[in-house]
C-alpha cells in the first residue's frame, strides 16, 4: 500500500524505528511531519490532537505500544509490568473513541498469549501486530467505500461533519471512504463539509483532503445545513463514528446529533460509516458512552485571539450521541447494517443474539 | 434615557453633530467609539458591520440620513434629489433587515410631507425624527421585555442565537430584552449563547453585554444546542428577527431555522422577539425575503488566519427563514402574537385582514 503515492500524504506510519504523524493541528496552512521516538510522545500527540479520528487514534496507539515496548528491558516481569503501564498511558489519552481501547486490547492480548517468549520476540510480534492493525484499517475503509458507494446516488451532494477521512483513519477514510468509493465507482459526487466548530476539522481537514482527491467540496458553517436541507440541496448525510453501542446508538463529533435530527425532519438519509473496531457491544445503548469534555481554551480562543469575553464560561463536550432511530444505515467492512440494529450488529460482528 | 449609565455603553447615538457608534467588530477585546461625520461613513459602517442587528441598522440609517441632509444645500430641488440619493445609499447597505427600509421610508415620508418648507427646517425635523426613531426603539424593547418576561419561567435556561440585544437595537434589546425583562421581573434566568458562526455575534457580543448586565451566560458552539435540548437543559429559545412576513415566517441569522426545528422536535418553546418595524406585510410569506450573501472571506479566514484551504469554495448566506409553523409566539411591543399569525399580525399592526 503506497498511500503517499495514492493520496499525496500519510496519516500515521512506522518509519525507521519511530512513529511518524502528519500534524493535523497545522493543516491546511502547513504540512509538517512529526517524528516521535518515545511512547510518551505518541501518547501526547493523541491527547493534543496532532492525530485525531477514532480509527487513526487506534492505529497510532498500536504503533505507540510497539514503540514503547522497545523502551522496556528483557526481564519478563519488568516487561509485563512496563507494558501494562504503556497500555494505561494510551488508554488515558482520549476517552470516547472505542477503536483506541480495541487496539490496546488487541496488543495486550498478543502479549498475554506470548508468556514465556523472549522479550525481543514479543517486541517483533507487537510491531507486526501494529502494522497489521494499520493495514487492516485501510482495507476496511476501502471495503466500506465499496459497500457505501451503493447508497450514494450518481450526481448526489453529500453532507459530512467533522473529518472521517483518510486523515481520521490509516487511509482512504470511513465517511469520506464512502464518498471516495462512490467516485471510484464512476459516480459524480459533490461534498458539503460542515466546518465543525470548535476544532474546524471540516474546514481544515475534510476540505484539504477532498481537494487533494479532486472531489468537489464546499465548506459551510454548521448552522447552514438545515436551510440547505430545506432547499433540497442535500442528497444524503454520511458521517463517521467514535463509538457505536450494541443497539446502534452512535457517538460522534459534537453537532452530529443535530444533523441527524434535521436529516430525519427533511427526509434526508443519514448514514454512519465505521469499521467494526468502533462497536462497543458491552454497552447496551449510547447513554453510557463516555463523552470527552475538552478544554475551554479551544472554545474561547481562535488562532490565539480571544473570542469569548474573559470570565464568561463555555461548554465543550467533544462528542454527542445520536440515537439509532435517526440512523438510516451503518456502513461497515462487514456490510451495510440496517435496523433493527441490535440484531444486525450482533449478526455482523459474529456475536450471538 | 441615559443608556450609558444603565448599560455601561451605547450602541448608536447622535452626539455633537455626528453619529457615534460602538464598533462591534472589535468586541469583546476592544471598546472603541467610531465618530462618523458623513452619511457615506455611516453607510459604510452599516455595510461593514461596525453596527449590526436589524433595529440598530434602522436607527443608524435614520441618524445617517439626518446627518446627510446637512450636506445638502438649501435649494429645494437639489435637496430633494440629494435626499433621494441618500435614501438609495442606505437602502443598498444590507438587504435583509426590514427595519432599515422602514426607517428610510419614515424619513422619506417626512421630507415628502414638508414640501415647500425651508431646507433648514426639514433638516431639523429629520434629526428630531431620527431621535424619535431611536427613542421609540428603546421603548419598544422595554415593552417587549415586559411582555416577553411572562413567557420565561423563573429559573429557566434560555437559548439564544446571534445577538438580539442592546447591541442590536438602540438599547435594552429584543430577544435579550425579553431576558432582561424576566430578570427585571425578579426571575432567575440563565442564558446559553450560541457562538453563531461565522461572525460570532453570540460569543463576542451577547456574552459581552450579558456579562455587563450580570446575567449568567455560557457560550456554546452552534452544534451543541441539539444535545443540550435532548438532555433537558434548555427551557426555551428566544431569538430576534431581521424580517417577518405577513404569515409569521421569520428571517433571522443563519442557523436560526436549525434551532427552530430542533426545538420543535424536543418540545422546547421557540420565541421570536422583534419590534413592529420588523414586519413586512407586503410579503405574504418568507419565500421572497431577500437573503444577503456575505463575503467568502468571513468564512475562509479567522482573525487573519486562513482556515479553509485556498481554492475551496464556501457558502455564506447570512440569514435563513424559519416557517411560522415552528414559532411558538412572536413578542412585539404591541403584545405577544400567537398562531394563526396572519390574523394576529394583521390585527396587532392595525391592518385589515
Amino acid at each position: 500500500m503506497d498511500l503517499v503515492a495514492e493520496q499525496g500524504f500519510f496519516t500515521v506510519r512506522w518509519h525507521d524505528g519511530a512513529v511518524e504523524l502528519l500534524d493535523q493541528r497545522l493543516l491546511p496552512g502547513t504540512v509538517r511531519i512529526l517524528r516521535l521516538s518515545t511512547a510518551a510522545d505518541v501518547a501526547a500527540a493523541i491527547r493534543d490532537m496532532a492525530v485525531r479520528g477514532a480509527p487513526a487514534i487506534g492505529v497510532t496507539a498500536a504503533l505507540g505500544l510497539a514503540l514503547g515496548a522497545r523502551e522496556l528491558g528483557d526481564d519478563p516481569e519488568r516487561f509485563d509490568g512496563g507494558f501494562a503501564g504503556l497500555c494505561d498511558l494510551f488508554a488515558a489519552t482520549r476517552p470516547t473513541a472505542k477503536n483506541l481501547f480495541w487496539a490496546i486490547d488487541r496488543m495486550r492480548a498478543l502479549v498475554a498469549g506470548m508468556r514465556g517468549v523472549a522479550a525481543a520476540r514479543i517486541r517483533e510480534a507487537l510491531l507486526d501486530e501494529a502494522q497489521a492493525i494499520l493495514e487492516e484499517d485501510v482495507r476496511a475503509c476501502r471495503t466500506m467505500g465499496a459497500y457505501g458507494a451503493q447508497l450514494v446516488a450518481d450526481g448526489a451532494t453529500v453532507l459530512t461533519h467533522c473529518n472521517a477521512g483518510a486523515l481520521a483513519t490509516a487511509g482512504y477514510g470511513s465517511a469520506l471512504g464512502v464518498i471516495r468509493g462512490a467516485r471510484d465507482a464512476g459516480k459524480a459526487v459533490r461534498v458539503l463539509a460542515d466546518e465543525t466548530r470548535p476544532f474546524l476539522q471540516g474546514a481544515r481537514l475534510t476540505a484539504w483532503e477532498l481537494q487533494r482527491a479532486a472531489i468537489p467540496v464546499t465548506v459551510i458553517a454548521d448552522g447552514m445545513a438545515a436551510s440547505l436541507m430545506r432547499a433540497g440541496e442535500i442528497g444524503c448525510v454520511v458521517v463517521g463514528a467514535d463509538r457505536i453501542a450494541a443497539n446502534g446508538d452512535v457517538a460522534n463529533k459534537i453537532g452530529t446529533y443535530s444533523i441527524a435530527v434535521l436529516a430525519r425532519v427533511h427526509a434526508v438519509p443519514f448514514y454512519v460509516a465505521a469499521p467494526s473496531s468502533t462497536f462497543d457491544l458491552d454497552l447496551g445503548d449510547g447513554s453510557r458512552i463516555p463523552i470527552e469534555e475538552r478544554s475551554a481554551a479551544e472554545m474561547t480562543h481562535f488562532g490565539g485571539m480571544r473570542i469569548v469575553p474573559e470570565g464568561v464560561p463555555v461548554r465543550h463536550p467533544a462528542f454527542d450521541v445520536t440515537p439509532a432511530v435517526f440512523v438510516s444505515a451503518i456502513v461497515t467492512e462487514l456490510g451495510v447494517l440496517r435496523a433493527p440494529y441490535r440484531t444486525s450488529i450482533a449478526r455482523a460482528l459474529g456475536k450471538g443474539l
